[in-house]
């Protein structure tokens, strides 16, 4: 088994101020390889911790990656630490020093000392070229007579960390400790908790084969699934995977819309532009939520138009033509206003599709009979109306989350029935 | 000096299915007492790694804080390893079980055997009462000839862990590591990096008293300043940092918008009750961003009445009323353009207070003249409108998240100034 541990090195970690993600990324893509992460630790700017950490990881596990203190700054000593713990000095590296030169030209900044010594490695690392930034990444391994132990240092950037991660860690980690082979899906589902999804796929996850495992991975408000075959067979793998995928969403075809990390506003976006649909939004007590969503995907002004956020009565009659005495008879969260909403905002915006949202966010606001979660949402097409009534729970913040992905997964259903 | 390590107990920490936001909660609330956060260590669901870590960390500091395992299922084996390390075995606690029975009667939900668990505590901790769940926490304390050690179990449930911090444990902290003197402010700022506010204090921060300590604490779009005073005497404590907190406010009084805190919506929503105003919103580049801001504070219906969020140009000439002619020849983002949107969000809806935002977010879009990241605001208002022109960055989320935040604080400041 490969044990792995991951050290996250920063005062500004440690204290608080910024939350790990590093940690928990770097577990994930290398979990997905089947590597075992058996601790992961966070120390300070300081020379001593560093190396006690670095010692400590370094003898219970053979993978340890370090991320952090790698600027050019005084503060940064990793790369001190790395020396010391490894017994070679800094040595001048042309490749990455070429790299901080092309990557400052194209910039046009000026090039200083401290940007310099960058360039400076410890000898016995094999330096990684930073295509984000100017730190590099530092690679030892160490080969002993029954097993080989890697040691990576990183920057504690996210984005330079992942993409150091994704041009070189993961491909050598896979080489050297052999798991070229393991072989992954995800498939993306809303509308089901973790635990009724688990009952409905019982059997099917009872009869997997030996070497595929499958991972529930609830967000809120949807839930992943990944199936993973392990081995060396990189093809078997893949062949077992599928075919195991497909008796999978067989199974479920009513809480999927995606595959391997889409997002629904961005599967939504996928099935308006592949049927040639626009879409408007009207919403009450989701309050912008579902128009930041749709519009946060790039490109997403192809097919939508608009939204008109109703938060108050007014606006519901005035805007969207929601009559005063339905407001009056069945009030703003009801079946009928939620269908007004969406036939108005449909007309108004002259889209295809309408989206529409009522409901009681919380923490007040709610009665005996409709309690604080009750929502109810529309979608509006040419050929006509579809309403549903939701309950969900007590919490603003999740109830906004979850009614918005109820909507954009109805949405993404009638609109991939091509309305 | 008090040196504090923070464990957290999970596999769905360890391999990255959750991100640890636990470990930086409880190092910021500890670190504004003055404690030093020595280092923080993720380790699984299991016996032997739990044990090994808990020796670890009590044997190198002083205050020691474990997070998660304390539920009533098998995979929660916290507390067996608390026993173990401190030699003692469970004894039935009628305070703990007292608090079970009433929190199950509220719900109406019956007691099982599992639950009845949960009044297990090892007979040497002090039990403490979770106000927010089931599993109580748990304080050991040892005094030896030098020094106090504390070690504290919470559970994982980040509501929990907080509940029971803020109930019992920093209480504790304070008083068993005579900490009670530590008094601290928080001031909210907007519209100015952290370098410049920096550079803009930089003689104030060189003559602050000895004890007190000022940190600069960036998030995206805002930064927050916090002033804190250390020693003995929270009477004097608190006088010394109301001083500085004056001279401080004094210096920056247009970027700061709250304090303690307060985020810019709540702090908006504040101002237009104090004056007892009404506001809309006409949103192109944030698409709906601004409304959901302003709409994720409870009770936020009083003064927000609703969005129109013109994603296309049709909507803005027929919603809004923006004139074909200036979006042929000044464009959808150009100043003529927010405040034809601002004019006539505010008479279609009927509010005192307008605010209109057209930017290109990005990443496509952009042009020589007007790059991507170039923004328009502008707030109307009874007394006329204000608009102003911004170049945030080149990141569509980032963008999408400063233009909004920019947009608030300039109504903050407007209507601030009683329109």
């Amino acid at each position: 088994m490969n044990n792995c541990e991951i050290i996250s090195i920063g005062d500004e970690l440690l204290i608080g101020q910024v939350v790990n993600t590093n940690a928990s990324w770097i577990a994930r893509q290398l979990g997905l390889l089947g590597v075992n992460i058996f601790r992961t630790i966070t120390v300070g700017d300081d020379e001593n911790d560093i190396c006690a950490a670095l010692a400590e990881s370094f003898n219970r596990s053979n993978i340890v990656i370090v991320t952090g203190g790698l600027g050019p700054t005084k503060d940064d000593i990793t790369k001190l630490c790395a020396c010391k713990f490894f017994d070679c000095s800094l040595v001048f590296n042309d490749m990455v020093f070429d790299a901080v030169k092309k990557r400052f030209a194209t910039m046009n900044y000026p090039l200083d000392e401290n940007n310099r010594n960058q360039a400076m490695v410890p000898s016995k690392c094999t330096a990684l070229v930073n295509h984000n930034g100017t730190a590099p990444g530092m690679l030892f391994k160490e080969v002993g007579s029954d097993k080989i132990k890697m040691m990576v240092f990183l920057p504690g950037v996210p984005y330079e960390m992942e993409g150091l991660m994704t041009d070189y860690v993961i491909e050598e980690i896979k080489l050297t400790f052999g798991l070229s082979g393991v072989y992954y899906r995800t498939v993306m589902t809303q509308g089901m908790g973790e635990s009724l999804v688990e009952a409905r796929i019982k059997e099917f996850e009872d009869n997997l084969p030996p070497n595929v495992k499958l991972a529930f991975l609830p967000q809120p408000g949807s839930v992943k699934l990944r199936l993973t075959a392990y081995g060396d067979d990189i093809n078997a793998n893949k062949t077992i995977v599928e075919d195991e995928m497909n008796k999978l969403t067989s199974l479920i075809p009513d809480i999927i819309y995606g595959f391997d990390d889409e997002t629904l506003e961005q599967a939504v976006g996928r099935i308006l532009r592949e049927n040639n649909l626009t879409i408007s939004t009207a919403e009450s007590c989701t309050g912008g939520y579902i128009a930041h969503l749709i519009t946060s995907v790039p490109g997403s002004s192809d097919y939508y138009k608009g939204s008109i956020v109703s938060y108050s009565n007014e606006v519901k009659k005035n805007l969207l033509g929601v009559s005063n005495d339905i407001l009056l008879t069945e009030g703003a969260v009801s079946k009928s206003t939620v269908e007004q909403m969406a036939l108005g905002v449909r007309k108004r915006l002259g889209t295809d599709i309408a989206i529409s949202i009522s409901g009681i966010a919380g923490p007040a606001g709610g009665t005996d009979d409709k309690p604080v979660g009750t929502t109810w949402i529309a979608v509006a097409t040419p050929s006509g109306i579809v309403s549903r009534k939701f309950t969900f729970g007590y919490s603003r913040t999740t109830n906004i989350k979850r009614a918005a992905l109820t909507a954009l997964k109805m949405t993404f259903d009638i609109a991939g029935g091509v309305c």
